[in-house]
Parts: C-alpha cells; sequence; structure tokens
C-alpha cells in the first residue's frame, strides 16, 4: 500500500508531541520506542525485559494525559524506560544507571515527568493517593493519578494498605495492574485450585446459607432450579464474578483483562478509567520481553534470563555471537567467585550439616544466592514474595519452634522490616539470622540500592550481633558462627565479587566479639581498625603510609556488636591515632561505635572515622563512587597523613 | 431447677482443666472470666473492652487445644487478659501492668502459654505461618497453630504478606477474626454503597461476560430466565459469594460469620476449622464490652470509652460513682496539659492558618491528639488505618503535590515506616513533618511500646532536622518550625503532663540547628546538654551539683540533627565535662553525636552519656522506670560527681 512509513519517535521530544496522533501511528510509535530500547539496551547493558512490556502502555498513557500536570508513578521504575524515552530523553538513554548519566529508576530530579523515584517495590499506589487527596484539597493544579504496578509489588504489604485507604476514601486514581504473565499462571492456578478442593463443612456459613434460602424463594420457579443445578451453577457465577472480586471487596472498580500489546484497546479501557470518579484498576496482561525473540520465546527462562541485558549482548536486534578466542589467544584468568555465590554454596552446606537451617528470601532468588539452596535443598527453602516484613516474622515463627532460620535480604531492603528486627526478633531474643548482602554502595543501581545504614540502624538494638567479613573466607566462618550463636545476628558483605582467598574446607565459629590484628605495626603513629569492606582499604592505605615512613597496624575488628573490647583499647593505648574504616554512614556507625567503647571505659581517644558521607550516593561504577566518596587506599592514607602532620585537624570529612 | 452451681473457675490452674467440662460449663467458665476481669481491672485499671469480648473465644480455643503443644496466637494481646487466667494467672491479674507484674500484652519469658510478645498490631499470623511450617519440617512436636486478630489490625500490611503466603503454601494454620462490630459496621457499609455505585462502561470486562454468555446458554431455560432477572439475582448471588472471597481468592476457606459469645457454636466451628488441612480463616463477631452495659449498650461512644478502664472506675460490676468533695474541701489544682493535647491544639492553629496542611494518624486517633483536629476541621484530617508506611507514602504523594502533611505517630510505631522514611521522605527531600509521641520510656506498655530507639534510627539518615522540645511551649514553636522548613523534619515529646509552662499566642520558627543556653555556671567544671525531655534531668541535676560546690552550666541542644557544633564547642571549651542527657538508647544517639561534631572539628572531648541503656526496659510507671535505668536528676548528679572526683572513669553506664 505504501513505502515504509516516517519514523515518528524522532519528533517526539515531549509526551504532548503524542496528542495528536492516531491509533496506527501510535502503535507505529510504540514499536520504535521498543527497537530503541533494544539498539541501546543491548548495547550499553541495564533492565531490559520488563521495559519491553511496557511499550504499548507508556505510549498510551502519554496519548491520553498531559504529564505533568496529569501523573503517571512507576513502581519501581524499571519497567520506565519507555517513559523516559518519551519524556524528552530519547537521546540520553545510552546513559542510563552510567556515572552522571540517566538515572536507573524514576527520579524527581531529573524529570518533571518523574513524579515520585523508587528503586524499592510496592510504593506507587501509596503516592497516588497523597498526590490525587492533594489536589482535592485544592493543592497544585487537578488532574489524573495513574499508577502502574506489577503484579509481583503488589505482594508488598504497602500496597495493600494503600488500596485499602483509596477505596475508603474513593479517592479517583487508575492503578494499571502490569501483570506480565510470569505470575498470572501460578495466580490463575491457584484460583483452580481453589473450585476444585474439597469444601468445608459448610453448615457454618450461616450467612451464606440465609442467602442461599432467599435465593431458592425466588419467583418464577428459578429459586428451585436453582437449587437443582447446584455447584455448578454456583461456580459459574463466581468464576463470572471472581477475577475482580478481591478489588471490589475494596471498593475499588475493576476492569480486565486487556491486551496491554494492543494500544487502541489500550486507550479505550484506560479512557474509560480516568473518565470514573472512583478508584479503578484496570488489569492489563503483557509479556515481559515482548518483540525480542529470545526472550518472549524463551518461556519462563528466556525471560529470566533478559530480565536484565548485558552490555554488548545484542546486535543487530538479536543475541550478539558469543566472541571466539583467537587461535593462541589465552582465555582470561577466572575471576574471584561473587560474595553471593560464596554465600548460597556455604548455606547448602550448613544445611546438610544441621536439618533445623533454613533459607528465607524476599523474591530475590538469584540475588541472594538462595537460588543454589533452592536447587540443592527445595524443602529448606522459602520465598515469601515482595514481603520483607513477612519474611521476618516468619523467621520468628520459625526460630520459635526450634528451626534456624537464616533471612537473605539486602541491606536495604531490610530496612522494611525494621520494626520487626526492634519488636520482634531482639526483643525476644530470638535465634534468627540476617545475611545481608548488597551491603555498602552497590553501584549502578544507586542511592535507593546502596546499603549505607544497616550498621547504624542496627547497632542501637539490644541483643543483635552484627559482623561483617572481610573476605569470602571469613564470610564462610561467620554464617557458621551465626547458626552455631544463640539469639539474633546479622552479617552484612558487599555486592560483587570476592577478594579472592581460598575457601575454608570447615568452617570455625568464631568468638563473639573478637577482633584480630592482621598487622603489627612498629612505630606506634596509627592503628586502623576495619571492619567488613573497610578491612581491605585499611589494608591498602598502611602499605601507601609505608612510603612515607609509617607503620601502621591495621586489625579487623570483625564485629560492630559486640565491639572487642579490649583490642580498642590496646589500639588506642599503642598508638597516636586510632582510624576506623566502614562502607556504611557515620553518624552512629562503627567508628562511633568505637569511641562510645572507648569513652564507657573511661579512656582517651583520637579517632579519625572514614566511612560514607551524610548523603544519598548516586549511581555509578563502585570503583567510581568509593573514589568520589575517598572510600579508596590512597584517600584513607592522605587524609591520614594530613591527620598525623596536623594533630589538631583531625575529623571526618 | 438447682441451687447456684459451683464456681469453676477457682479450679482452673491449667489450660487442660478445661478439656473435660461440657458445653454448659464452659458456658459458665466464660462468664465467670468475664467476671473476674470486670471486677480486677476495673479496681486496677487496663485494657478492658477488648478482653470483655474474647471470654468465649478463649475458654473455647483451650478446651479443644492442647497449649503449649498447640499455639495459640493473640495480635497484640490486650485481648489476651481471659487467655492470661486460663493459663495459670488467675490470681496475678491484679499485678498487670504494674512494675514487675503481669505484662501487659503476651510475653514468651511470663509464660509458656504465651507464644509470641506483640504490642504492634497485625504480626500472628506471620508467625503462626512460621510456627506451622517449623513443624512440618520436623522441628519440635507437631501441633495446631491459631491466630486471633482483630479487625482494625488486619489493615496493616504485614497481615496481608503473611495471609499471602499461607494461602501460597497452604499453610494449615487457623485464624480467628474477631471482628467487634465497631468496625464490621462500616465494612458492610462499602460493601453495600459497592452494589449500589454507577457501573463502569462494562464492555471491557471481556472475562466476565464470556461467562455471562455462557450461562444464559444454560439448559432448562435457566440461562433465560437468568438474563431477565438480571442485576436483582446477580446482587444475591454476589451477596451469597462476597464475604469470603477476599479471602478464598488468596487460597484460604473461610467460615463464618459465627456468634463470638456462643461457646457451642464457637466451639464446633472451631474443631471444623481445626481438622481442615489448609489455612481457614473463622470470621466471629464479638461485641467489645460484652457483659459491662455501659459498654455493652453505649454503643461506639461506650465502647471507645471502655477500651482501657482506669483504676477504681467500677464498683460491683457497675461503673464507680464519681468522688464529691467534702464539704469545704478544695479540688485538686489543674494538672499540666499533656503533650498529646498541646500538639493537637498547636496543629488546628496551623491548620487554620495555612490551609495546605493536613494532619494524618494511623489509627491512633486520640492517641496522636488527631481527635482534636478530626471536630475542628475535618477534611484536613486522615486515617489511614494501622498502616505506618502508607500513612508515610500518602504524605510523600500529599507533599509532592504542594500540600503539608504532618504524620502524627508514636515512635515506636513509626519503626514499620523506616524504609519509607529512609527511601521516600529523606531521599528526595519531602515537606512531610514526623511528630512523634510516646518518645522516651512510656511506662505501663512496656518494651514494645517505649519510644527508645527514634533518635538513633533517624539520625543517621541525610536530609532529616530532629528536634525535641524541653517543654510544651517549644512544642508550639517546633511544631511551627516544622511547617515552616523546606524538607523532612521530625519531632519528638513524651507522653503524658508536660511542663506547666505558659503556651505562646504566637509560635515563632527556630532557626534550624540552633541550641540555647539556660543556665551559665560559674566555675568551668560541668556542662550539662541535654536534649527533649533531659533538658529538665539535666536542670534537676545542676540543682543538686549546686549542693556539691558545683556551679554548673545547662543547655538545650533543642536540635539532635543539625547539632549546634558552635554551641557544642563552646560548652566542651569552658567546661572539664561535658554531660548529654537524652531519653533514648545511647548507641548512636544523641550523645555519641555531640562527640561525632567534635571530633568532625578536630576537637578534643570529655564527654559523659546519660540516657537509656543497651537492654529492653521492662513495662511499669514511668518515675519507677526513670529510676530504675539512672534517668533521673540525683543519679545523674551522682555519677557526674564520680566522673569529675576521679576523671579516669567517666564513662556511660
Amino acid at each position: 500500500m505504501s513505502d515504509t512509513p516516517a519514523r515518528i519517535l524522532p519528533g517526539i521530544d515531549r509526551p504532548q508531541d503524542l496528542h495528536g496522533l492516531s491509533d496506527e501511528e501510535l502503535t507505529q510509535l510504540a514499536q520504535e520506542v521498543r527497537e530503541h530500547i533494544i539498539d541501546t539496551v543491548g548495547e550499553i547493558g541495564g533492565h531490559f525485559g520488563a521495559n519491553l512490556g511496557t511499550c504499548e502502555l507508556a505510549v498510551a498513557l502519554h496519548s491520553l494525559l498531559d504529564s505533568p500536570r496529569d501523573k503517571i508513578l512507576w513502581d519501581v521504575g524499571h519497567q520506565a524506560y519507555p517513559h523516559k524515552v518519551l519524556t524528552g530523553r530519547r537521546d540520553r538513554l545510552a546513559t542510563i544507571r552510567k556515572y552522571q548519566g540517566l538515572t536507573p529508576f524514576c527520579c524527581v530530579e531529573e524529570s518533571e515527568h518523574d513524579v515520585m523515584g523508587a528503586g524499592h517495590a510496592s510504593t506507587s499506589i501509596g503516592y497516588a493517593v497523597g498526590l490525587k487527596e492533594a489536589m482535592r484539597h485544592g493543592n497544585g493544579p487537578d488532574g489524573k493519578v495513574v499508577a502502574v504496578i506489577g503484579d509481583g509489588a503488589m505482594t508488598g504489604g504497602v500496597a495493600f494498605e494503600a488500596v485499602h485507604q483509596a477505596g475508603g476514601l474513593g479517592t479517583p486514581i487508575v492503578v494499571v495492574l502490569n501483570d506480565n504473565g510470569m505470575s498470572i499462571s501460578p495466580n490463575v492456578g491457584a484460583l483452580s485450585r481453589y473450585f476444585n478442593r474439597i469444601r468445608l463443612n459448610p453448615k457454618w456459613w450461616h450467612a451464606r446459607e440465609g442467602v442461599e434460602g432467599g435465593l431458592t424463594k425466588l419467583p418464577g420457579g428459578i429459586g428451585a432450579r436453582f437449587e437443582r443445578l447446584g455447584p455448578q451453577l454456583k461456580e459459574s457465577i463466581k468464576a463470572f464474578w471472581a477475577p475482580g472480586l478481591f478489588w471490589e471487596e475494596l471498593d475499588w472498580a475493576y476492569m480486565g483483562v486487556v491486551d496491554g500489546h494492543d494500544v487502541p484497546n489500550l486507550r479505550e479501557a484506560l479512557r474509560e478509567a480516568l473518565a470514573a470518579d472512583r478508584p479503578v484498576v484496570v488489569h492489563i496482561a503483557t509479556v515481559k520481553g515482548k518483540g525480542f525473540a529470545p526472550a518472549e520465546e524463551g518461556g519462563l527462562e528466556g525471560m529470566e534470563k533478559w530480565h536484565a541485558a548485558k552490555p554488548k549482548s545484542i546486535a543487530n536486534g538479536a543475541p550478539a555471537p558469543a566472541v571466539k578466542l583467537a587461535p593462541g589467544e589465552a582465555p582470561a584468568p577466572p575471576k574471584p567467585p561473587q560474595y553471593t555465590k560464596v554465600f548460597g554454596d556455604a548455606l547448602v552446606r550448613e544445611c546438610e550439616r544441621d536439618e533445623r537451617i533454613v533459607g528465607i528470601t524476599a523474591a530475590m532468588n538469584t540475588g541472594t544466592g538462595l537460588d543454589i539452596l533452592q536447587k540443592a535443598l527445595p524443602d529448606r527453602y522459602f520465598d515469601v514474595g515482595i514481603a520483607e516484613q513477612q519474611a521476618l516474622l516468619f523467621a520468628c515463627g520459625l526460630a520459635l519452634q526450634g528451626a534456624k532460620p537464616v533471612a537473605a535480604i539486602y541491606s536495604t531492603f531490610l530496612q522494611r522490616a525494621f520494626d520487626q528486627i526492634v519488636h520482634d526478633v531482639c526483643l525476644q531474643r530470638l535465634n534468627v539470622v540476617l545475611a545481608m548482602d548488597r551491603a555498602g554502595l552497590v553501584g549502578d543501581d544507586g542511592p535507593t540500592h546502596h546499603g549505607a545504614f544497616d550498621i547504624a540502624y542496627l547497632r542501637p538494638l539490644p541483643h543483635i550481633v552484627l559482623m561483617a567479613p572481610r573476605d569470602e573466607a571469613m564470610l564462610v566462618h561467620m554464617l557458621h558462627t551465626a547458626l552455631t550463636h544463640d539469639g539474633p545476628i546479622a552479617l552484612r558483605y558487599p555486592r560483587g565479587e570476592a577478594v579472592g582467598v581460598a575457601l575454608p574446607d570447615t568452617p570455625v565459629a568464631l568468638p563473639i566479639g573478637s577482633g584480630e590484628i592482621l598487622r603489627t605495626g612498629a612505630d606506634g603513629k596509627v592503628a586502623l581498625l576495619g571492619y567488613g569492606s573497610g578491612v581491605g582499604k585499611a589494608l591498602e592505605a598502611a602499605e601507601l603510609l609505608r612510603e612515607h615512613g609509617i607503620d601502621a597496624t591495621v586489625a579487623d575488628a570483625r564485629f560492630a556488636k559486640p565491639l572487642d573490647a579490649g583490642l580498642v583499647a590496646q589500639l588506642m593505648a599503642e598508638h597516636e591515632l586510632l582510624v576506623t574504616v566502614e562502607e556504611g554512614v557515620l553518624a552512629g556507625g562503627f567508628g562511633s561505635a568505637v569511641w562510645e567503647t572507648l569513652s564507657d571505659a573511661g579512656l582517651p581517644s583520637r579517632i579519625l572515622r572514614v566511612g560514607l558521607p551524610d548523603r544519598y550516593v548516586a549511581h555509578g561504577a563502585p570503583a567510581l563512587l568509593h573514589e568520589e566518596v575517598g572510600f579508596t587506599g590512597p584517600a584513607i592514607a592522605q587524609r591520614i597523613l594530613a591527620a598525623v602532620g596536623a594533630p589538631d585537624s583531625v575529623g571526618a570529612a
């Protein structure tokens, strides 16, 4: 009929540029957005599958709405790349997740079209209620409010709390439930399982019986026939009402299921929903990895593999061929294992030794290394969904019955369960092990994901023991220590590659609260006391100090609580300056614990604290971020030299 | 027919003593438990209404179960008095909530029948899943697990997370949904509202349409008649299925509604539920204050009034008459107002000045003083339910749209929203005010309710400003300060009576981070720097020190973040010893912030920290608890004298 149509995306500089386009043009635009993402993310790496699933949705929403007066909130935001492309950031997509480039999720400071930022799931509905209620109360210009949330994120309790509030208030917001099929299958399975289950004795169903009685008295013989038809009709009727009743019982209107890749249908559904003066959920079905065959046609495995794309993994819209070694070229030397993998392997071995041990994850199967446990000992593995609070209450229940739960949760996500740690785990001194992966600066995922606060927020709690390994061998010992200890205990370890030391054949339990001197200096000037990843930095700094004529002592505290008070006192007594090194915020952190210990003992101190600053650190490669905040051997050495040279100016930056 | 039956309760020393009793005897026993509670709590004061509602339930559960092998978990536990009476604590009920007496909620250390402790709501189902899964995996003896949870507690997101997990696993536990009618009314209202609402255009309801089409094709003419009956039949059928569908969609079996005051019916329902090999919810209706006419027949007002009973408020099973003044007897002098009331009044005045301000509570209407706002300006008042996380996300949304939300949440309950503070409020620097009532030791409610940790857990967060008023006038100024500040800001104040100073006519905004010297000492020996309620203690201590020849300086830091670095440096420079006084844990607390400030400035320090110890403090009158932990003027003065007399032994206990 016609030539290849002219490309539309190059002319889209702001979302209002979508307003005049036809359904056909919008459909074409969505495909252009998809291709732009495949090309770009396939080259640079980044979140991939979920973004291919939201191309039509982003186009449909922006074609109907007037952003930023109208608000579109993307839960978590790793599905928001199409939104970024359509809101003036098309040509900067290639910088995403890079240092000083576009942020990995949404970010209020990056664009007026990013209404809220979020790297943790399940928050978008809560914001939406607040935004719309503020408008209803006369704050700012009125507009429509839409939250886009995945089916996985709906398991987070706070999403339920928000649904409940909006239903109660009748807040006219639209939630797009972006159901990408990876979990719609089990949902449907559960529902169909339900119909087949043996019923409990129904004589207690008083309320229903009353209604049932009423039904049989309906006029025109319908009642009697209804009764005769019995279960068959009932089940049909239930199937008829069931898909939306969860929502409708909470006073939401339910629309669905809509094909999330059909722009005209999507637009028509959204237009209806936006016109309603009440909370509406639009349930859409999308395909993770849509339009990229290896993901779309690869089944669950394909979708999982292509959740994120590695740099240079795609060429010409297809997986890039593996780079072959040239004849005679040596393969790259093996890298040290990831901490995550060391943890996962070690947990399996502990589980094999002690049948009371179980592992718990909150929807971070591979991220925590618990996929290794799942494969090795599936009945010792629990995934509670995106539900960190429940992960810990579940652990408490297990511990009360004599099991030994290991809750493997990223440092940043554990913040969600803070009250359960205070009010349940620690108050009752339960045998719960917290394994905090991603402690410290995590890199590309940025400020929502850095594990900057856990030392400071856990240290004030009574009864808890806090540990951090300096290398992967110590991680193995510490996990064993945790599982032989009576009471709550937590260990933190960084994202990424370990140090490269040999792993122990048999782990040994460390004495609780015992540190270790790694290197004894001769001149009594400087002692460095590291914690976790801070130990390596301390050793580096000590090497550099040697070039400046300072022979520093280096110790590994191993425990932040209880601290090795004897070691701390000895280090301070034998040196002019005690330098603490931790990959966490300084306020209330490990360095302050060292001072508190000396102060409690009535000892004088001169302490230089090295750690993370009192601000949120942006995203970028960890090495760049460490450089930026001064968490490197050279930066530490320089500060020590300044302090030793000018004793009056010691302090933390 | 017969004489008054012999009393049964005196013979119940352990729950197994219920096993041989008949339905009639159990019914009588429940009434005896009720009378015991009315007599005892009416005399000594304590949680009241909810406990009168669970007498039959506690009897029914213990008659069927073998505690502690079988587990009964009481959510929150202020409904667990009947359980305590039946499990060997009958004669100690009169000590409940008193110092060293029975604990106010459940407590694992108090009784083997208290399976878990909880003062925060919504946790019981989560524990139940863990306990039962542990049993299924061979840990400890197998047994039944029952969680009793109120309808209010079901709004907490973590309860939903637990329901979701149990449904997924098929964990055979029983949840008794104790619906006490105070909130069943609005629930039912919402559901009936639902049927009357204008429907959205149904053409999007594809799935349902398919089924509807199928129905009309049913044999025997039923289909056509079904179609003709239309909405009427549909609504009847929905009413028939609706009560349990919320649960059934999550793969729970639903039984209800059962009369929670009918022992035989309750037992039959529970027996069925306990026999099922899957998660079952038994929805029971109870009356808060059952059996005590002023509560039971007093409507919502009566129930709310008698949620807790005041000491000596009941005599002979009826409200005690008001004590009349003897002729010529002077009425007691008026007491200072409660901080809560000062806050509530001040917030109303701020709202009157600035229409952007709104107040948010998480189901603590009177406890936070927001009832005053609700009455004065109902459209500026929001109650999100027991949902602290959503309280803050809602506040974030409001703030993004230009409103000024004040979230009034107890210090201890704010722990539930820690991640929202880190990841949403502070990261995005939003104008959210956190008003933390119940900061410090709260008294009778004990360790689950003490506000011991908020200074330590908030201080590490970037962007946040932390304040604490020393008296009610400063509270008014600080609330005003918070509402004129740009960015996140929190203030903490204690439970109970304020100091008794005059309130300002017009509040003024304090310069952020400015402290204030209240009293200048002459001898350069000791400076006390108080924070919040610590200021009063510091002044008391200074008075006592004068008797020992020390003329101490006293300052009010007012802000814990940012600290007044100039003031801190000046105090340290001009005195031998700087004493910090805070009503919070010392690890990472205000005192450590003072040292960090001096250390960052390269200044030497000699600091004595006074605050709460590194353990959970029990329940009891605040004065007794303050005595126990040394948070009193005399105790502080004594420690200072010891420190000044023996400079080498300065430290925090």
